[in-house]
């Protein structure tokens, strides 16, 4: 059953980097519970986002922020599940060509809490950040794995 | 059993807050898991630590900042639990005086999974971060939850 889970929960990994890389947003929106079960610690502020609705408009704002589309590599995808309840993490590279014509290509950390929900594998909770510096008090978006 | 496990974790949550008030770095290490198992996603750079060596050294680094204990304070604690897997997430209040005589007062988002090893909850990847202002590159250590 384990391994059962893995497979599935490195299927919806897939599924989701399909749809984040062309923008879908119903199709990202998939991997996640539909509800206001669904709680993120997003890269950007506030602290935390509740309900997959909000979480939504987040997708949306990060969808806008590029100009055609996203290219995203996991790396290091490590996936632990027992019964209903499975978390993972791994490390998403997220490269493209900004709005205003910048090129960016950034290395985020990305946790992920998921349910089995009536048959199905779902995130129900996404945690994404970048490091920072505490005295600086600057982003770190130029960290290499 | 997942209310056993809710509470058995619960109380390793307590345990690792009295150890970090105190600043009992063998304390606050004895809730993860002991060896290379442990991966985190710190605050502060590089994007990954591996092994509890490693994170310990962390800890000790954000303990010298600060003159005297650091209080902490942990807000909306949920806890997912299924066999030998469960995950968290959590708001930490970190606060306390510097060592130049600021005082600091920042909200830390974690997620911790963990794994039922020998019969004891233990955590084997942490993430804690504070979101990112994507344009200014800056890091909003002054949000509230």
């Amino acid at each position: 059953m384990t391994s059962d889970a893995h497979a599935e929960i490195r299927n919806l990994v897939g599924q989701w980097q399909t749809a984040f890389r062309a923008k879908n947003i119903e199709g990202v929106m998939a991997v996640y519970a539909p509800g206001a079960e669904l709680t993120a610690f997003d890269l950007v502020p506030p602290l935390q986002t509740s309900g997959a609705k909000s979480y939504k408009k987040n997708y949306e704002e990060f969808f806008a922020l590029y100009e055609g589309p996203i290219d995203v590599e996991v790396r290091n995808l490590s996936i632990f599940a027992g019964g209903d309840t499975a978390f993972l993490h791994c490390l998403d590279r997220m490269s493209g060509t900004l709005k205003g014509g910048q090129r960016s290509d950034l290395w985020l950390r990305v946790t992920s809490g998921l349910r089995k929900i009536d048959g199905q594998w779902r995130i129900v909770h996404d945690h994404v950040s970048v490091p920072v510096n505490f005295e600086s008090g600057t982003a770190a978006f130029d960290l290499l794995p």
